[in-house]
C-alpha cells in the first residue's frame, strides 16, 4: 500500500484492516465501558470506547502513526510537521519518536499548556502561533506549508487525509467488534467532531459490519459546521475562531475527504454545550472512572443529554481524549 | 461446589477457576494499562489493572458476586449482610442486586459520601456505626452478627471468607493471562491490602502460573498490620482505627485465612504514605487517564515510590478501586 498509497482520496475499508495490522502492538486496544447507573438513567444500552486510555491520551495516536508507516522511507527520515491544538500534535510527536524521525508541530498559543508540555516531551520541536492572526503568511497551514517545503518534511495532516482516516477508522473496527463479542447490534454511534477524520473513519468501520446503525457527529455550540454542513449537504464553515471549552474541537469547517464520507451514511449532526460537555465529564468521572477532556466528551454529551436518542436502543460513543488540565477538569467534575 | 462449599477454610486454585467462570459476563475484564512516561521514569515496565473499571468501580464486586452465588438458594433468599467502609458495601449490594434479594450493609457513619450514597443506589438497606466505639455491642461484628441471626440474613464478609478471596483472584487469572498475551512475565505483583482478601486471591492466582512472580501488599502508613505480620509471621493489629486518606484499606489485622496465603507465597509488606498515594492519583490522572481512590492507588505508589524495585522488571500493581468524592480527588491531583 505504501508504493501506490495516495493521501488526497477516500480510504477504502480495505485500508482501515491495513491501518488495524500496523497498529497492532504499537496502539492500545482500548476498552469499552458501560455503567448501570447511566444506561437505567438512559433507559437503554450505552457503550463508551474509551480513547484516552490510547497511547498519548487520545485515538489521534492511530492516525498520525499510520500516516507515518505510509511514508516512503527516504523521505520519512527527513522528518515530520503538524499542526494542532494539542491532540494530533501528541499524537504525531509520540509516533515520530517511536520512527526516531524528528517532528515540527505548530501549535496555537492559546493550546492548553498541558498538551503544549506534553508534545514537547515526546521530543518534538514546538512552533506557537496566533490563532486569530489576520496575517495570511501566518496561518498555521502557511508555516506548515513553508517548513514542509524548506526542510523536506512531510506534512501530516489532522483530517483529511486518507492514512489519517484509516487509522482512526481503527477505532471502529475495534467498536463493532467489541460490540460484537458482547452480543449487542449498536443502533447508533456518536462521534466527537472536528474536521471528521475519526467521524468518517469510525462511520466506514461501523457501517461495514453493522449497516443499519445511524451515524452522528457530535460538536460545540458555536464550532458545528459539520452539523450544518450535514443538514444542507454543502461545507460550510463556522464564524468563531476560538472560545470554546472544548478546544479540541475547533476545526473551522469539514475536511474535503471526510464530508462525502459521512454524507454517504446520511450522518446527522448533534451540538453540545460546554456545560453539557462538563455534565458528561462529570458522569465519567463518577460513573466510569475515566479522565474526559471537555472536547472528547462532546459524544458522550449528546447522548446524556438526550440529542441522540437512547431510549431502548444501543448506543456507541466514542470519548476521545482526556487531556485536561487540573483546573478545567475540576471545575468540569465539581458541577 | 456450592453444596460442599466451606467458606471458612482456604480456596483453592480451582475455586479461583470456578468464580471466574460464574463472573464471565458479569464482571467486566478490566484492561491492563500502561504509560511509556511510567516506564521510562522507573526504567521498567509497569503494567496497572484497573479495578475501577470494574462494576461499581472496585474489584469488590467479583469477591461479593462469587460468594452470593455460593449460597444455598432458600437461604440467599433471605438476603444478605455485609459491613464495609465502602467498595465491599458497594460490591455486595450491587451482587444482591443482580440477584433480586435484599442486602442490609453496617457501614461507618464517617464512610465517604460517595460510598454511602452508591451503596443506597443499588437498593440497599444502609445502617450507619460508629467505627470508634468502645461499646463491643456496637462493633460492625457485633451489628452484622445479630442481624444474621435475627433476620436469617446470611453474613458476607469483606475477605476472610473462601467464596470472596476467590473472586478476588479472578483479578490475578486475568492479569497473568493479558502479561501473557503482551509476552510478559511479571517479576513482582503489588496489591493494595487491608484484610488481605484481593492480595490472598491474586497472589494465588499469579504465582500459580508465574511461580517466581514475588508478591508484595501495598497498606497506609499506620495501617500497616500486614507488612509487620509478614515480616514477623504473626499476625498483629493496628493501634489506629482512623484517620488515614485511604479509606479503603483500614482493616484492623490480617484475616485468619488470608494471612497463611500470604506467607506461603513469600509475600513482603510495602507501606506508603497518604501523599504518596496521592501523587500516585497524580500519576494516574495524568498518564493513564483513569480515576483511582486514595487506597487504590496504595500498590501504584508502591511502585512508583521505589518502595517496590522497578529497575529492569516487569511490576503489575492493582489499582483497585476509583470511588472517590470530588474534593478529596481535586486535592490530590492538584499536588
Amino acid at each position: 500500500m505504501a508504493e501506490s498509497f495516495d493521501p488526497t482520496t477516500a480510504p477504502t475499508l480495505a485500508d482501515i484492516h491495513a491501518a488495524a495490522e500496523r497498529l497492532a502492538g504499537v496502539a492500545v486496544t482500548t476498552p469499552v465501558l458501560s455503567s448501570p447507573v447511566l444506561d437505567a438513567r438512559l433507559g437503554g444500552r450505552l457503550l463508551v470506547k474509551a480513547e484516552p486510555l490510547q497511547r498519548t491520551g487520545s485515538f489521534k495516536f492511530r492516525g498520525a502513526y499510520n500516516r507515518i508507516a505510509l511514508i516512503p522511507e527516504a523521505d520519512r527520515a527527513r522528518g515530520v510537521v503538524a499542526f494542532s491544538s494539542g491532540n494530533h500534535a501528541q499524537g504525531v510527536a509520540a509516533a515520530a519518536q517511536m520512527f526516531g524521525i524528528p517532528a515540527v508541530i505548530i501549535m496555537p498559543a492559546d493550546a492548553p499548556q498541558l498538551k503544549i508540555a506534553n508534545t514537547r516531551s515526546y521530543g518534538a520541536d514546538v512552533i506557537l502561533y496566533d490563532r486569530a492572526t489576520a496575517d495570511p503568511s501566518q496561518t498555521r497551514e502557511a508555516i506548515g506549508a513553508r517548513l514542509a517545503a524548506e526542510r523536506g518534511l512531510t506534512l501530516v495532516r489532522p483530517y483529511d487525509d486518507a492514512g489519517v482516516i484509516a487509522g482512526q477508522g481503527t477505532v471502529g473496527l475495534e467498536l463493532a467488534a467489541q460490540a460484537q463479542a458482547m452480543g449487542l447490534t449498536i443502533d447508533a454511534v456518536v462521534i466527537c467532531c472536528s474536521g471528521g477524520g475519526l467521524a468518517a473513519g469510525v462511520a466506514m468501520a461501523v457501517t461495514a459490519s453493522m449497516p443499519m446503525a445511524e451515524v452522528w457527529t457530535a460538536e460545540p455550540v458555536g464550532f458545528d459546521d459539520m452539523a450544518r454542513s450535514l443538514a444542507t449537504g454543502e461545507r460550510v464553515a463556522n464564524d468563531l475562531r476560538s472560545g470554546s471549552l472544548q478546544d479540541s474541537l475547533m476545526a473551522v469547517m469539514p475536511g474535503e475527504i471526510t464530508f462525502p464520507l459521512l454524507t454517504g451514511r446520511q450522518a446527522r449532526g448533534a451540538v453540545v454545550s460546554d456545560a453539557e460537555a462538563q455534565a458528561a465529564m462529570r458522569d465519567a468521572f463518577f460513573h466510569l472512572k475515566l479522565v474526559v477532556e471537555p472536547g472528547g466528551a462532546a459524544a458522550l454529551a449528546a447522548a446524556l443529554s438526550g440529542k441522540v436518542p437512547t431510549a431502548g436502543r444501543t448506543v456507541a460513543v466514542i470519548a476521545s481524549g482526556g487531556n485536561v488540565d487540573v483546573a478545567t477538569y475540576c471545575a468540569a467534575i465539581a458541577g
